[in-house]
Order: C-alpha cells, then structure tokens, then sequence
C-alpha cells in the first residue's frame, strides 16, 4: 500500500525536512551514496542511532558453507555475502562533554538533502545539549564518480550560544557489530566479524588499516586523511589499532568562526595484491585527493553527472512526484554501475546487505535496458562482467549434464549461490537475459569488437545450453521441461512461454553470431551442424497455448491449476511467500510478478495485439505484484494494449518502491531492477520504445494527466531525443548526428541531424479495465494528486 | 549388482563362517536384534573394531534445527534423529595381560549364527593371544521378544592351553564416539553426546545409568545385572561413572572349566516420567529378568517365535537361498515391529542410525500389508501410533493451507521432519498408504472397533485432505495438480496416476466410513455436503492416458518428457541421486522406482489385464531401481502380467537386498520394508493374493525353477493355508475355522474347515520379456543357480 510521501516533490533533489528514528533504515538506503565501486550508506556522520551501519565494495565478500536440511548432487555449497568494509563515514562530536547524539538534548533542526545533479548528500542540523549548549552542524558527502576509489565528507560545526570547547572524533572503524536478521530470507545473511586485521598504521592526519576475510581470502585498505579549516589552536591526536583508526581533535569554538574539517577516503581490495601493495594504492588514492581538494572533487561530481544527465534525463510534466523519483531512480542506476567495471550491478546496487549483495537476472532484464540507451559503455562493462565468469557458468552447465554455460541465478563472484534450487538453479531464465542484454547492446552500439570478444561467446554458450536443455518430442516441436519462469510462485514447470520464447531469440542470436562471424564461432567448436541445430529448435519452439481460454497459459499446464482463493486471503499476508507455503503456491493460478507479461513486453513480435490484449487480462487478475519487478513491466505492457490510466498507475508504483518502501524492505537497500524498471515502464510504457529483432520503434501515448514526456536515447553514436506530447511526438538528432531510421506507430521514419520530425499519435481505443485480485488494485494517480484520500480502488 | 553371497543357504538360520573386517558394517546390521522396543546391532561383544556400535529405544530421539541455504514458509525447522543409547552389549576380555581383539592374535575359529525360530544370535571363537595363549569364547544374546524392555547376554570363557587368569569387564558406556558420516544423505545424522548424565549407581553386580537429551528433553534409563557360573575365586569391582558403569571380574580358569557370565539388560525412557521412577522400572525389570534367569528367557523367545512363524512362514521350495532369505525377511520385520506399541516402525527397524531413524509411507504400504495377513495385532499398533499423531498431522495441514491431516513425510514423533520439501511433504501419497493400510487391516480382521476408534478418523481425515488439495476443472475433473508420487526421480507433477488412484479409494474408504458409522462422521464434523463431495471427487478422479503410446503416463506430463540418456551414463553413476542433480532427473523420463506400477498392483481393479502388460512393459524399459522399494513390486507386477522369470529374477533381488548388500548401504540398517517387499512379491507375485476392494482373491503362479510355494494367511480369525505347485493350488483353513469364501482365478471358492480345495492353475501364455534400461537387468536366478557365471544379462 502507498504511504504518505516522505520527500517533497522536488524536480532534483530528495529532501527529508525531518529525522524520523523509526525509519532510520530506510534513510539510510535512500540516502547511500555510491559510484558502483564504492557504497557508503545514509548513516548519519556520528554513526548512531543507526539500523545497519554500511560500507560496501563491489566484488569484496564473505564465503560461508551452505547448509541443507537434506543435501543433494549438485546442491551449491558454500554461499556468498557482501562484507560491510572498514567504516570511514564515522565523525562524531563532543560538545563540551555532551555527545552529539539526537538521542538527547533537543534536535531543533535536521534536514538532509540528496542533490541528484550535484552526487552530494549534505546534512543541517541544530542542536543543543540537554547542558543548553547549541550548536550548528553541516556535512557535505561524496562518493566520487571520477575516483572510484574516493570519498569525501566535508564536516562543519559552529558554535551558536557562545564560546564552547568541542572535539571531533573521526574514525575508521572495522567489524562493526549488526543486529540479527528479521527471518525474511530476502534480507541478507548478517556475518559478523569477518574482517581479520593484517595492518594499522597512522601518520600525522592519516590512518590505513588493511583486513583480509577468513574464507574468501579477500583484502582491503582503507585509508582516511583529514585537512582543517578555520581552526585555531586545534589539537589533533591520531591512534590505529587492529580495528579501529581515530584521529580525536580538541578545539575551543567562538561564534561565526566555524571548525571545518575535511576528511577523505580510500579504499581499495584485492584477492591477489599483497596488502603492502593495498597500502600504497590507498596511500596515493588519498595524496590524490588531498592534492585535488574537496571543492574539485564536487566540482568534478558535478561535471560527471552533468554529462550523464545529458544523456539519460527523462522530462515528465504533470507529475511532480514521479518526475523526482524518475529522476533518483536513474541516479541510483548510475550509482550502482558507474564505476563497477569489472564487478557485477548487484540487486541493491551498494546500498544495503539486501540479497546478500548478489547479482540476479534483473542486471541484465531490467538495468541493462535503460544503460543501455543511456550509458552504453556501462552496460559493456556488466556485460564483460558476465563473460569474465565464463568458466564457472561453463563448470556449471557440466555439474548439471548441459552442455554450453548456465549462469548462477544468484552471486557475487560468479559461482552459483542459491540455497533453493527450484527458485535459483531452475530458473534458466538467467541465460537468455545476458543473451537478450548482449542482442540489445550490438544493436544499439554496433560494437563489433565486443561481439567478438564478448558477446558473441556468451550467445553461442547460452544457446548450446538451451539446446542440450530442451529436446524434440515426437511432434518434432522443441520443449524445455522442468523449469522456473520469472513468476517465482510457480516452479519446475514444462514449457515456460517466457523462457521459451527468450530461449529462442537467444538461439536465433547464437546463429546470426556465426554467420556474422564464422571465425569466432569456429574457435569455439560450432560446426554447421551445430549451427543447424539451433536454427531447428529456435524455428520449433513449443509455445503453448488453451484454445479454451484463447490466452497463453505461464507454462503447458498453468491455466488447468486450481485459482488462487483471493477472497480468503487476508491484506497481511502480502508478499504470500513469507505467509503461505511454496507448496501451495506452486500448484495454484497466482503470479508474484509478471512472467507472461514479461514475454509480451520483450518478445512483443511474437504475439498479435489481440493476444497481448488477451493474456494481459488474464493474467492481471491473478498476478500480486510481490516483486518489485512485476509494476514496471505491468506498466509497458498496459500502456501497449491500451490500459493507458492503468499503465499510469503502475508507473507511479514502480517510480516510488522505494521513496515510497511500497514493498517494505528499502532497509536492506534500494532496489536497483526496479528503480531501472520505472524509468524502463515511462520510457517503453509512454515513450513507447521497442528493440525486438534489430529494429527500434517508438509508439508513444500518454496517460491523460501527463502533459509532455521528453527524453534522449543513445543509438548508434547519435542522440536521439523524443518528445511527447498529447497529440504528437517531436523526434530530432543531435547537431553532429548521422540519418537514422526508425519506425513510428509501425511506419519508417526518416530522421536526420537538423530537421527534427513531428508525428501524429494516433488516438487510443476505449477499453474496459482489466480487474486485479482484490485488494491488490495499484493506487490510482488521480486519488493520489487529488488530495489526501487514502483510497485504493482500482486505477481506471 | 549382485556379490557372492555372504552365508550358506540354510533353512531356518544366517550363520557366518568367517569374520570379514572389511564387511563389519553389514554383519552388525545382519546381525542385529530387536524386538520394535528396543534394538542392538551386532557388534562384537568386545566392541571393537566396529563401523557403527548401536543400540536404539524405539521412540527415543535428538532433535536438532534443520538448516536451510534459503528458508521458506513452512519448511521444518526440527530435524530429529534416532539416538544411541547407553551401550550393555559391552564385554571386553582380558587373556593374562592381552585383550581379546581379533586385530591381534590369532583368530583360529570365528562363527556367529542368528536363529530364527530361536531368536538369539550366538557366536563361538577360538582366539591365541599374541603371547600364545588360546582360549574359546562363545556368547548368546537375545533381545527379549516377551519382556521389551530386556535383553541379555550368555558370555562364556574356556582356557584351551592350561591355566590362566583373565579378566571380564562387563560395560555399560554412555555417549561412545562415532565416525564422520560419507556425505550420502540416506545414511542419517551423526549426532555426537547427546546424553547428559543425570543419575549413575552401582549396587552389588548391578549399574544403572540414566541420561536426558539436550534438545528433545526425552530421559533414559538403562541397567546391568549378572549372574556368574563357575566362577570359583572370583574377585569383582562395580563401578558407576557419569557416562560408564562398569562390571569388573577376575579369575583364574582351567581348561574345562569355563567361567559363565549371564548379563542382563533393562532400559526404559520415557518424556514423561522422573528419572527416579524410570530407574525403578529398570531395577524392577532386571529384578524379574534375574527371577526368570536366562535358560527360561531362552525359551520364552522360542515360544513366541513358534507362535509367530505357525501364521507367518512361507514355504518354499526349490530355491534355498530365497527361502532363507524370506525367512530372514520375515524375522527382521517381526524384530521391527512386535513391541513397537505406541511407536513407528522405522525404516531400518532398531538395526541402524539410517534414515536417522524415520519412519516413512513404507511402513504402510510395504510392510503393513505383511502384518495384516500374519500377525494383524501388531498392524493395528502400527495404525494406532498414526493415530496418535492425527494431532500434528492436523497442525501441517492448516500450515499448508489444506483440511484434514497431512502425515509427516519422515519423522519419529509425529512432526514433519524432512529438509527437503519436494521429495518430503509434496509426496502427499503417505496420507493415501494410512488409509489404504486402514482399509486392509479392516478387510482382514473386521475389527469395528478399531474402525470406530482408529481407522475411522485417518480415513476421514486424510480424504479432507485430498478434497482440499484437489479440485474440478471446467471438464468438471477432480485433479491434484504439483505433487510427488513414489518415484523420487520427478517432483511436483501433476496428476500423478498412483497418487490420484489412492486418494480416490481414500476418499471412497471415507464415504463408507461415514456411511457406517453416521456417528464417528458426525463427531468429527462430516455432514452430508461433505461425504458427497468426497464421492463426487472420487469418481471423477482425473486419471490421465497417453492415447498415442497407449499406456499411463506417471503423470500427465510424463511421457512428453525427454528420455534419460542410459547410452551414456555409467554403472557408477547408479544411484543416479548420488551423481546427477534432480533438476536432470525431474525433467527426463527416468524412474527411480515402481510409481505406476505400484499402482498398477495396489490398485489393479483400476486397470484392464492389457494395460497392466503395456504399462509395465512401458516403465519397465526406465526404471532404475535405485530404491529398495522397486524389485518387490516390479516382481509383483511382472508375475501378475505373465513375466514370471522376470518376476522370479526380481523375487531373488528383493530377498537378497540386505543379505547380499545389493544397495550397498545395508551398513546403516537393514531396509524393513524392502524385506517385506520380499515376502509380499513371493506371496502377491507368484500366490498372486489380491485385496482389492473388499475381495479376497488368489491367482497363483509359480516360475519354472520353483517347486512349492505354501504359506498362511490370517483372514476374519482364520488360518488359511495355501499351497502352490506348478499345476494346482492347495486351499485349507484350520480345524476350528468357520467358512470362507474367496476367488481363484477369478472363481469364487467356497471353502471349509476339514475340506481342502485343491484348483487348477490356468496355464501361462507366452509373452516376449520386456527390457529394463541397459545395465540395470536383474541377474538371472537360473545364473545363480546354474554355477559359478557372474553373466548380468537379463532374465527371461
């Protein structure tokens, strides 16, 4: 259900006006700052009061042993977690001998703000001791995009009610203790005390402290040194023990002279380097910034992100709120991939322990889509990631009698790391995302040197897995038995018309990838036989259908299963997994998150508009959106087949999951698919872009409270920029861009640089609403700009 | 495969000629005694070497939490184990200054003999010390079949080569260390001092020790007393420890003279009672065992088992090796059950920690049926314990989300104790075995007031559950969709043929119930809507067919699924669960055990005779075998649809499976319901006695080899005799018996006392043998018969 907004709609900046202890966690998530390397999360500089204390690395983690009630062949044995790193976010504040701790005394003001354009989150604060002392605190943080290595936090308190003697405390602070888990498996394993000291050191304002992890053998530096503004008479001491690195300063403050402090961050891991040379790393990352100063790196923050903004910002006029969170969901994509490179986009970016850290299919399905056309050298990069853990997906696909790779459903270094089989391995899914990622890239880049290199490998090695998966019947049709769709309330299921169809753009891939390149194909043992083979599963592929029904059933048996029983199911046992067994959920007509609908959005040329119509109804009145990946897709494929308020509604709901915590677990982090998801759902639901097979396409349409949709893809070098409004789209190319051709509402377009194109939208057809299981109806918009109504009838 | 077997083919004993150190596992298995209370493996006397020292009360577990890599609602979170109590087998030697250890020395003379019509296990040795001193060493133990809670042991000692002084300690040890487990999940929890101390105390040549468990809080009492037989001179000492009591006694023997030790054995547990009153049941116990004295224990369990065998024995000739291995059979299921009472019979009896000593739906299915027809007492016991579980069983229920009561797929208390849901729960068939076992005992005894009390409420309660889990389709079919049948090699299929067979007698069974006994119905709730609801689901039970293949599938699925690659798969990859993931199994056409075809013989009156033969020969053709639950029912079917050397073939794997190690995994515990399994194939396959419905029937027909088969069965108070040769049939009832009336061959026999009936058995048409996969033929009995070949090429 929607809560009251808790952030003022601001077109780029998210602004809390008050602190709000009970929902600390969530701020911390909303609030993290991150470049894709490096996560700090929202935690206030004195480090407490505090739901989860974070610092994460992308890559860095803790192995553990899985354990089995009963064990099985080819169970995955040891599970994966992100480590919460060495916390260098800490500055903590004695005033007099009173800590600044909004615990006591009296919080007379406390605002944070997120600046989207800036990458900056900064803090304001008065306050005064219960000794009747008040002083003035800000805090400006930053997590570099330029220096991935880099954070910055510049620290400010000024004495309000006269002279007052203060000390600052700045610390690097290891195995932070975390509280126990809730019990929701969504939530991450909490390992604690994994980080074993291997150095401390300090030096006049810098401390370094260098840990290794016990299982996984990984290593981190990380460094902190401090530059004083304004402050007279200071004295500093500096002290590194095996955990904790702490510079203590004293200084007595008058009013109007402030204390600032600058205090700068390194970190740096490896599983190979020796923690000599993590040490040096760390030392010259920090001589860099000390070199460069805070104001350059926030002006260099601001520069990046300008450039990004250029590229990616979608102009959505009529609704404020979701313009902000349109706006903080593409920042929070950069954040959690700008500077991955070589790592994994992780579920919740570095925002939280959420998943344990682990990358899902959702990079590739969800995330990818939108760096894609905005970012393209991003989604290189996750994409190189994939191929980098080639190996293990291939050691993989052998354990489990296949042949080619299966990528794990759920890891950090690339090793499967799912506990739960049926929802994990089964789900194959995940292989036909990196090859649908890696189709959608060549096709928006033309990188022909990264198909030869990349992607073209991780096509052909997932076709060969779905074709030593699936088999021929004697009908000669292609059937893949025995796996999990997207809907993760279904499992083990014959002929998943998602997984199918995704099965077979990736063999039509694999194919088009050795006629193109022979020479690739050959070095990796393809023959013409081989070849054929794919060409013959991919053109039979069994794709069910209930002629009775006329929809598509989510696999071959899915619509003879008993209905969901909606009406007794009570509103507090959303999300059902964590309140009803998956034995039960298994056998029944209930969809967690759109699966069918999926395949519509991304396999849209393979079903006629009737059937779209068709299946959409059918299955939005059993699917519980109990993922936050189910709106976003709703959203398109609503706004595709017509259900254009409908459409809206779930936009809104997919931009505010997590502004909003519709699904109440932005504690553990954001969710990243999802936050992508609601740019993907304005974009392809409204913007109507479509990439099926090798051509793009525009069908815009807004619902009506929307005025004008505005944003850029990048495509082929160009800057292709949309424009909607009620009537018309405007399309224009960048000054310097090359003719491009596209279709528009199904005819060609002819664009070039210069001479933008304005096209008529056609007007939509009237539709009766599809219905959603009871209780389950997303708000509707309208209630929601109307005033303060709490309803939740269906959105119509 | 099958290995030369281990013990000459005598009638009516096991005797073992030498001692095989590297076979110690399976003998102390072989060997074990018990009596359903309280059970002891066969370990050497000594103790040591050993595999596996055990000693288990039926009922006394540890429980401990399952782990799991990824929860989910409702996964259990208990596991419980069987525990090994306070050792009493325990009598080490002392020979002068050397210990009686056949690791040194000489072992001259090594043989152990288990009778069965005694019911003791004796062994005889003649040991020279490494210092050249010989002595001769024979014991008898028994574990009480009349007194459950005592065993004892008649130790005897002889100087062969002059005098000499030794010493016997008699122990009582509690909490003995046990060897790390393999890694195959079959073989149990290695749980490790799980008894606290919580009373030891010695008084004159008597110990007792008791403990509790940490977790389950259960208490066990266990005591020593002895008796000493020419023993002049000698010197004793008791000693109580927190964890060992122990007897120590010196003497100096003469040749002829031997020195006789009677040692006497008492425990009792209990979740309930103090530590001091079991103690008291202990003392009283040994009390009485002590006024007895072992020669009258001695003829005591002869009697008992003269009773047992006069409605048990079957008889048959040509084929010793089988007759003693149906005896032995026959022996280890009384050994199971006789004294169970209020508890399980577990699936290994109280010979092994396998299975972690759980009972399963095996004890209803396989060796119920045995104990119907021969002691139906100790089946009605059987039943009782489920019924006192009804509780829990009603509590999993609602925690599904289903009505009426859904047994545990694995447990010793009554909880669900398995770790993996979707060869545990999901295998929702055990609920149809209670209540098939319910209609058979009925059938067999027409005890009313078991079925008011007892049968009644598991009938009604389990055909809730099948009414709930179930549900029509628009064709107006009752379908149960998402389950496991008996072949653990698919999962969460749908309509599962055996499964919607047996809930539809279930649901039949509870209909008349209702219509029996209006009151039991109305005092758990039936009315009227219900009782036809259950009809209504019964009769239009979804039952699907493959008109293409013309045969069934195992679920509606089944036969569109690939094949298993048996071309490619190695004789050391069986069992297939040990080296290929399920995810492979689930989705091929690979079974690991009769499913349908146990179907096809527990609810034969569902199928015409050519049915029978094409699904038999169709799943014949895939079926592994990887359980020890599949020969006995593959010889069952094959003899009924005229495979009768195949059935023969399969008699012979089914006896040997324990005897001859064919599972290899006979070290953890002998498999109960695989042995009666055996008795079952010998008496429904070739005595071809049916049960269906509430029709008593016989179709017998011997293989070529066999000369004679004869055996009882206990029916309404009768003992019917049936003796099968090759060209007629015997029936006779006792002298006292009223009449009874039954079909041979399909013709109604009306038989009574004093008057035999001898029939012709029709003559067999001819049939091609059907083929099994590649490599997993049974051998031949006319191979083994013949000589000395090890050919495996198929039976025929």
């Amino acid at each position: 259900m929607i809560q009251q907004p808790n952030y003022p709609a601001e077109p780029w900046v998210v602004r809390e006006t008050a602190l709000d202890l009970d929902r600390m966690a969530q701020s911390e998530s909303i609030f993290a700052l991150a470049n894709g390397h490096l996560g700090l999360r929202g935690n206030l500089d004195e480090g407490e009061p505090r739901a989860l204390s974070g610092t994460y690395l992308n890559g860095f983690y803790e192995s553990f042993p899985l354990a089995y009630g009963e064990g099985g062949y080819g169970f995955p044995e040891d599970g994966q977690a992100v480590v919460n790193v060495t916390d260098g976010k800490l500055i903590r504040l004695l005033v007099e001998d009173e800590p600044l701790d909004v615990h006591r005394g009296t919080l007379e003001h406390h605002e944070r703000v997120l600046d989207l354009r800036a990458g900056t989150l900064t803090r304001d604060l008065r306050w005064t001791s219960a000794g009747g002392r008040s002083v003035r605190v800000t805090s400006q943080r930053l997590v570099s995009f330029r220096q991935r290595s880099v954070a910055a936090i510049a620290f400010e308190v000024e004495a309000l009610d006269g002279p007052m003697r203060v000390a600052l405390q700045s610390n690097l602070l290891a195995n932070q203790a975390s509280g126990p888990g809730s019990g929701d498996p969504r939530e991450g394993n909490h390992l604690t005390n994994v980080l074993e000291s291997q150095l401390c050191v300090d030096n006049r304002l810098r401390v370094v402290l260098a840990h290794t992890t016990r299982n996984s053998g990984l290593a981190v530096a990380a460094g902190m040194e401090h530059v004083f503004e304004g402050a007279d008479g200071l004295l500093t001491r500096v002290e590194s023990e095996r955990d904790l690195g702490r510079l203590t300063a004293s200084v007595e403050l008058t009013p109007g002279e402030p204390l600032r402090m600058i205090k700068l961050l390194a970190y740096h891991w490896s599983g190979r380097q020796s923690i000599e040379w993590l040490r040096d790393q760390v030392d010259a990352s920090l001589e860099n910034a000390l070199a460069e100063g805070f104001d350059e790196l926030v002006a260099s923050q601001r520069a990046y992100l300008d450039a990004y903004w250029e590229m990616a910002d979608v102009e959505l006029d009529g609704d404020p709120e979701i313009q902000q969170a349109l706006r903080y969901a593409q920042f929070q994509v950069l954040q959690a991939s700008a500077r991955a490179e070589t790592r994994a986009i992780p579920a919740k970016g570095l925002t939280g322990p959420g998943y344990d850290g682990h990358t899902f299919w959702d990079g590739e399905t969800f995330v990818l889509p939108v760096l894609t056309y905005t970012a393209p050298q991003l989604a290189r990069s996750a994409l190189a990631w994939r191929h980098r853990t080639l190996d293990l997906a291939r050691d993989r696909a052998r354990q489990l009698g296949l042949r080619g790779a299966a990528f794990p459903w759920r890891t950090i270094h690339g090793e499967e790391c799912s506990g739960y089989w049926p929802a994990g391995t089964a789900a194959f899914h995940i292989n036909a995302a990196v090859a649908d990622a890696v189709r959608r890239y060549m096709l928006a880049t033309e990188d022909v040197a990264f198909e030869r290199e990349i992607g073209g490998e991780l096509v052909i090695e997932t076709a060969r897995l779905w074709a030593s998966l699936g088999h021929f019947d004697a009908d000669g049709n292609f059937r893949i038995d025995g796996v999990t769709g997207p809907d993760e309330y279904s499992a083990l299921a014959d002929n998943n018309v998602y997984t199918n169809l995704m099965a077979q753009s990736n063999l039509r891939a694999a194919a088009r990838v050795a006629d193109r390149h022979p020479d690739v194909a050959a070095g990796l043992g393809v023959d013409v036989a081989e070849v054929d083979g794919w060409k013959a599963a991919a053109e039979h592929m069994h794709v069910p259908y209930d002629e009775r029904l006329r929809v598509h059933p989510q696999d071959q048996d899915f619509t003879t299963h008993e209905h969901w029983d909606f009406e007794h199911t009570r509103p507090d046992e959303y999300p059902l997994l964590l309140h009803r067994p998956y034995l039960d959920l298994y056998r029944k007509q209930v969809v967690k998150q759109a699966d069918i609908v999926l395949a519509l959005f991304l396999r849209g040329d393979a079903f006629t508009l009737e059937e779209r119509r068709r299946d959409f109804e059918y299955y939005e009145q059993m699917t519980v959106r109990d993922s936050s990946l189910s709106a976003c897709v709703q959203a398109v494929v609503a706004a595709e087949v017509g259900h254009l308020e409908l459409a809206y509604a779930y936009v809104g709901e997919a931009a505010l999951m997590d502004l909003h915590d519709l699904e109440h677990n932005v504690a553990d982090g954001v969710h990243i698919a999802s936050l992508a998801g609601a740019v993907m759902a304005a974009v392809a639901g409204f913007g109507g872009v479509r990439d099926h097979g090798d051509e793009l396409s525009f069908a815009p349409r807004l619902p009506q409270a929307l005025t004008r949709l505005a944003f850029p893809v990048a495509f082929r070098g160009r800057r292709l920029h949309v424009e909607v409004t009620p009537r018309r789209v405007r399309y224009a190319l960048g000054p310097e861009d090359e003719p491009l051709s596209f279709t528009h509402w199904g005819k060609v377009v002819h664009l070039s640089a210069g001479t933008p194109i304005t096209a008529e939208i056609p007007a939509a057809e009237p539709l009766a609403p599809p219905r959603q299981p009871p209780g389950r109806e997303p708000l509707s918009r309208r209630v929601v700009h109307d005033g303060d109504t709490r309803a939740t009838d269906e959105a119509s």
